[in-house]
């Protein structure tokens, strides 16, 4: 999917949600335990009940992989389920040395067809540059995270100057992709630091986690991050996904999604 | 595996020989291709051949993420036949926020029973604590790199000090565990790194990879690196696992495995 193609998007279901597919077995309803593949099964009912509040759909690997070689069948059954004009993101946090990264990519991109992988910067620009080597698609690459511990390194000041580590990550990397295949991830926890990245990157869609269980705030996050072709997804995990554990778990997560749909839209409207 | 067992097995076997199992379906011998599960025949093979020479074995995770759920069966495969007096790394590179790492250590920990997983430092302390909380179990962090994008942030000074953020994270990171579960990633390429780092964490174990195919000299590193419990875990893959491509693979591979043993024997002589 291209940025034109996402914004698109955006426009028509006046929506800039992601829904997070961090489904752990330990906290699905119980009566789905036994259908055949449980996480796929309740996967499939939350994506029937927010797609038409959501523009993009982001299972985060760790668990599926939790659940062994059948939790990375669930991913696999998951994935193809997606309705095929919703940009797809494997929230995998991966990175190695160059040869090693091509893996993950063909793991991601052709073994399965994500849209887009998360990517970590630790390792440097052979790390990263791999996934961008994949025509149309994308590489997420992590800036400011929204957890505490991002502020042990993240927040580092560099050399003799004021330039944080995540600006300094968010600058350098932004010479070896371009707006149409490079994102950031950015916590809505740390809606000051949107600010000074829209300096860096004003084009580049961002993607924010937090917004929620995590305590960031969708308003203050638009003030400081939306650009003029929105250039958002904004996450929602927990809050939409385990918002009820009865047997209409499915609707009650539409119900969440529209909740914040709505608030999107109106935030879209003024744009 | 506790440090002291470590250093046993390293006495016995007059070794510090880990074998990096990045088993590519592309690379590996043609004859193989018929078997079920190729890539588990193969690290079989490769396994029965080495075990006398290692101590450790390092799986990394993308070569079998790229063959999806079933390279993932490979893995679960290959690490039940690893012998048990063998040391096993999970080559993962992982780390989310908090309860997103608990389901990653659960994979690594519980649904496989690896003994270690190496883990990206960027998003702190959160993201790296769930994996030292399981008891017996290790985290080896990466901290600086072998490949050359290793240099785009890792050897950046802090602040207005000479401290590279390689250091700081050692230096922080080492506050969350202690040299009884927590490791590092030194690349060989980077041997004056080993000499700084020694100086901060005198006796935490070392994983270094890049002896051989990318360059690195086992003399130098263990001139730099080795402390009086050894202290050092060294990988190599490409040079072993790939050194023939015949019916005989496995033999040679075991050939090329006692060279590094017979070397680092004469090293742990002069300990």
């Amino acid at each position: 999917m291209t940025r034109q193609q996402l914004f698109e998007k955006i426009k028509e279901k006046e929506s800039f949600l992601c829904v997070g597919l961090d489904t752990d077995i330990k906290k699905i309803p119980r009566h789905l335990l036994s259908s055949k593949d449980p996480i796929y099964e309740f996967n499939k009912q939350i994506i029937d009940a927010t797609h038409p509040y959501a523009v993009a759909y982001k299972p985060n690997t760790a668990f599926y992989e939790a659940e062994g070689a059948k939790g990375w069948e669930s991913l696999q059954k998951t994935l193809e389920y997606i309705p095929e004009d919703v940009f797809t993101i494997a929230d995998a946090k991966r990175a190695d040395i160059g040869n090693t990264s091509s893996m993950y990519a063909r793991a991601f991109f052709e073994n399965m067809n994500f849209d887009s992988v998360t990517v970590a910067p630790y390792m440097g620009s052979d790390s990263v540059k791999p996934f961008l080597d994949f025509e149309g698609k994308w590489v997420i690459l992590l800036a400011a995270t929204s957890n505490p511990g991002g502020l042990d390194f993240q927040n580092l000041t560099i050399g003799n100057t004021d330039e944080k580590l995540y600006e300094r990550v968010i600058r350098q990397s932004a010479t070896w992709g371009t707006a149409n295949n490079l994102m950031y991830v950015v916590g809505a926890t740390r809606p000051e630091a949107l600010a000074d990245i829209r300096k860096i990157v004003p084009d580049h869609f961002l993607l924010i986690p937090g917004v929620g269980a995590q305590g960031g705030d969708l308003q203050k996050v638009c003030e400081y991050g939306m650009n003029n072709q929105c250039g958002l997804l904004v996450n929602s995990s927990r809050g939409i996904i385990y918002s009820d554990s009865s047997a209409d778990f499915g609707k009650a997560s539409g119900v969440q999604a529209q909740k914040i749909q709505v608030e999107m839209a109106k935030i879209l409207q003024a744009l």
